[in-house]
């Protein structure tokens, strides 16, 4: 009998699928009582396999729960304005109430440019800035939370962890810091620049993994029972794959679930999660813009 | 002899004189160049007298580096669409380079609404959500940086405090944070719901307090050799004083000053760098609109 403590894992998978769930009963509710069907416009430019996969996994899951999904496939070497007369139409079209540019977008681009001209109104990934710095205010509310960190925080709701006063660390300086502290978490971000990583992350209660680093969090990082967030989804070299390569976080999930109370897998943590919001998002939009409660 | 260490006080007067002398000098260069003077637009609404200081120090300090000042003062009964028209008067006026509205409105004001209506071109003040948002994110510049964040980097900056990969707090959760994070500190934020405050305070090597609480950071809070920033200005009742009161800080500067390396004071501190800062922003928002290098 070994008495060796394990980790709860954090089932991203399950729980996105039962936002879904919630989602399509919501979307068939509006559908019946007003007869609007949210609507999601997704851009892609060029022809980057990744993206591709990306924006087909968003078609589907619109699909899933009964959202009306729109695409534009443009070339890569479209222009600027090419894109931005897209957006244009998107964003005059009522149809449609939630804007997605996949990113990256090709480098003779401007990314700023093209992200601005999406109406915030119909900004539901959240990254107009106008609504990081609602989301980072106090007494302002922006009108869309971005997906991933609103992913990462309904997780932690729907498995019950507390997030008032608790210790918490970002690691990696994405737009992620806003949420934690929303909930009155004390909020520390780690970056590249932090001189003592470890240390500072092994405070945490909460830790929230976003630097794109494969395993970079290990086991002397982790305080004994926190609860971990990953949002790493990095490939890394695996010739026991047939595509050659695995996808695994930030943190090093076979030490942290030796000293975790929970943990987030990769894939199937964050990663659905991010899209459920999304489709969350989009219903938030159509609610908005046609009054429905 | 006695070997008491005594930290350094950081003379934010000195400081922020030095900076109106770097201001004077640049203004009367782009009035000499191109015959433009910055202006800055003041609006008042109803009689608080501490409101009215704050006005008439900000019009002081303008002409003291040959800016413009323009003042509105409007009766507490206004209405909020008559602020509205100021503003828009202001936001027309070519010769009005930044417009600050005094808070607190009266109650009967929607701030949000009154504040959002300042173009952001002339928000010198920084507080707009969108500077606030540009501020945050990565890669991205805000038009303005808030003055009293801004003021407090500078002070760090003129002191020759190294900031990157250093371990910084904010106490109160002002828009304060974006800065120090900005500058590669590690930023943790402290706040009334933290449990341990003194802990997370006493990590710190630099603190940042911003909370509106007299004397709230005590000596334990303090790790040895630390930098404190003291935003805070608050009024304790003073029987020695012929006002009945004297103006504190957030820290408790008689035991701040035995153990940490510096410490700005209260009044003499951050104060009058916010108002140096207001005068560069406006500055800055002057030479951009005319393209003046």
């Amino acid at each position: 009998m070994t008495t060796d403590s394990s980790a709860k894992v954090i089932d991203g998978k399950a729980v996105a699928k039962q936002i879904r769930d919630e989602i399509t009963a919501e979307v068939s509710r509006m559908r019946e009582s007003i007869g609007v069907i949210p609507g999601l416009a997704v851009i892609l430019v060029g022809d980057r396999k990744d993206s591709a996969t990306y924006v087909r996994n968003k078609k589907k899951a619109c699909e899933s729960v009964g959202i009306n999904s729109l695409e534009a496939n443009l070339p890569e070497d479209s222009t600027e304005e090419e894109v931005l007369n897209y957006i244009s139409g998107y964003n005059d079209d009522p149809s449609v109430h939630g804007i997605l540019v996949q990113l990256p977008l090709p480098s003779h681009m401007n990314e700023q440019n093209i992200l601005n001209a999406v109406r915030i109104e119909k900004d539901v990934d959240g990254f107009h800035p106008l609504n990081i710095g609602r989301l980072a205010m106090r007494g302002r509310d922006p009108l869309f939370v971005p997906c991933t960190p609103k992913g990462c925080i309904e997780l932690l709701h729907r498995y019950d962890v507390s997030i008032k006063g608790k210790r918490a660390v970002v690691i990696g300086r994405s737009n992620i810091v806003g949420m934690p502290a929303r909930e009155d978490a004390t909020v520390s971000v780690v970056h590249s620049r932090t001189s003592n990583p470890e240390e500072v992350t092994r405070q945490a209660d909460i830790i929230i993994a976003a630097v794109g680093q494969p395993n970079m969090v290990r086991e002397n990082w982790i305080k004994p029972g926190a609860v971990i967030i990953d949002v790493g989804i990095n490939p890394v070299e695996d010739p026991n794959s047939t595509r050659g390569y695995k996808l695994v976080g930030d943190v090093c999930y076979e030490e942290a679930i030796k000293v975790a109370s929970a943990v987030t897998p990769v894939p199937g943590g964050v990663g659905p999660m991010t899209i459920a919001m999304l489709l969350q998002n989009t219903l938030i939009s159509a609610k908005r813009v046609h009054n429905f409660e």
